[in-house]
């Protein structure tokens, strides 16, 4: 198994700092928005940073196209190879591709067909296992043995690292925000969020559905709960929070805000009513977040990451019910 | 009635700058994007600017904000008043608003819900009227003679020099585009669109249905066609072509390309496909017409304007069908 550059170190601002030189030209520096009507819906000044406007559909590109620029930089040849559900797998697929090499991608059987075909589009071999994270594992290590090297999908430094130029961006743009919120499930985007929120003196929240609060019952007991039967129709913010991004948030994020799965389905409407733009319940649970607890940010001007559009639209309806206007 | 200045001009290139520096600061200077996998699928490298995230979901508050800041300049006070089945009346209605002012809107009864009830929300009065153009010419005609000051939605020096203030913004940030297309309905938009790219000798081309080419129809024939029966899902371009329209078009535009509603439909699911937005069927024109005439585009730099996103997601799905990726 070849050895990866920095994955066993935390990652610190000079990562992040870094992988956003490093990341120039590579990623698409989304547009951030804001909307009357939304603030005045929200009672804050909300500035969304449109990652769901990202190279293949999520922020997920980003810590990917940093992972395979190191290897790079590192003279590190050969194919790469993670497991996924999701958009990791398609961000990896993509950043591999572009950087002339092939991602395996360990993928669930029952992964939805448009993230399957998303990592198929990208250049990406998918290896379909059963649904189960011992399969999902055990694929992964068959792939490892086989010379290919694992990119995980959020415990690494470089990922970590990726994931937070969002931020960086964000702020570059607006640098007099009062709050930073960022979703959390694995804890890569919160974690380089963190970083960048620590560094320049601004509070970092997260936001988690109740239904995959382990990251809040970690805060809680004061360490990483191993096993948490998820629950939610954030299918982005299943995973458990991994042991860097933990690191991390206990470090440097103010507060986890949980929110319930209706809480999120009414998000997805209130954003597309106001916005016309149809977000991933995993992306809606910050706009939930920020509904939940009005007292948190009441004339705040409040940095959030969109993380994700990856839905498609009838999709979108049966979970977050049609509107009307 | 009320005056209304330079209503009876034709504007030209100082009208839309001069609309540019009145703008700043009223409407959002939208985001121009690309995405390499889009390109691809269209054979052409495609910037196009996002007016579908512009203040009231479409580029018609360019146009009416700019209207209601020369009734300001020129010292006119009072409420105003136009018909409209679409996105005119939001736009006016919130411009207005923000003037201190009312703004009246004859809707046919036949309106979708969605864009009543837009209207309202920005603090317009909606006067219902029967579902054809003689009854809401005689419900302007009426509230004109109450005192109301009619500002039309596209046949109007002030509305044509907003709306061009779009295309300006996008040639600012990408100057070396070799087209510009923009969809045509009553004109309002692609008026302002050809002044701006034959100021900078950009040609420019228009996008329009084939269930509602009177322009097209009308450029064949030398002159403005006065009657057709539209027939096609583009509900924002039903409109006949505005006399002042259609001397800048005849002048300014080098061709106008037509499309079948089924192409706009697959426009609809391609552009999703690669951007995870959805807009409606009057956006999707242009995407439509640079797949449908590839020798026209092929291998250049087009900037393309996308002209608005009110459209429910059922609705969407309802005209475009269902995507899986």
């Amino acid at each position: 198994m070849h050895p990866l550059p920095e994955s066993s170190d935390l990652p610190d601002m000079s990562s992040v700092q870094l992988a956003r030189a490093r990341l120039a030209g590579r990623v698409v520096p989304t547009p951030v928005l804001s909307a009357t009507t939304l603030d005045q819906a929200m009672d804050c000044m909300l500035y969304w940073k449109c990652e769901h406007l990202q190279r293949t559909g999520a922020f997920k590109f980003r810590g990917a196209s940093n992972a395979i620029a190191r290897l790079r930089e590192s003279g590190i040849e050969g194919d790469v190879a993670t497991h996924s559900s999701g958009n990791h797998g398609a961000a990896l697929a993509l950043a591999a591709r572009l950087d002339g090499r092939t991602a395996h991608v360990v993928m669930p059987i029952n992964a939805s067909p448009l993230k399957i075909e998303a990592v198929q589009r990208y250049g990406g071999q998918v290896h379909s296992c059963p649904a189960t994270q011992a399969a999902r594992e055990a694929g992964l290590a068959s792939l490892v043995q086989s010379g290919y090297i694992p990119i995980p999908p959020y415990d690494h430094a470089d990922i970590i690292a990726g994931q937070g130029t969002a931020a960086l961006e964000l702020l570059e743009l607006h640098p007099g925000l009062d709050l930073l919120i960022a979703p959390v499930g694995g804890g890569g985007l919160i974690g380089g969020t963190a970083l960048v929120g620590h560094h320049h003196g601004i509070p970092v929240l997260a936001a988690e559905p109740a239904g995959a609060a382990d990251t809040a019952a970690s805060l809680a007991c004061g360490r990483r709960v191993e096993s948490w039967q998820p629950d939610t129709i954030a299918d982005g913010l299943r995973a458990l929070v991994g042991v860097r991004n933990f690191l991390l948030i206990q470090k440097y994020v103010e507060q986890v805000l949980t929110v319930s799965d209706d809480e999120i389905r009414a998000a997805m409407r209130l954003f597309w009513q106001h916005t016309r733009m149809l977000i991933e319940p995993s992306s809606a649970v910050v706009i939930a977040a920020v509904r939940a607890y009005p007292d948190v940010f009441r004339g705040k001007r409040v940095g959030a990451i969109i993380s994700g559009a990856n839905i498609s639209p009838a999709d979108w309806i049966n979970l977050a019910g049609d509107v009307e206007s």
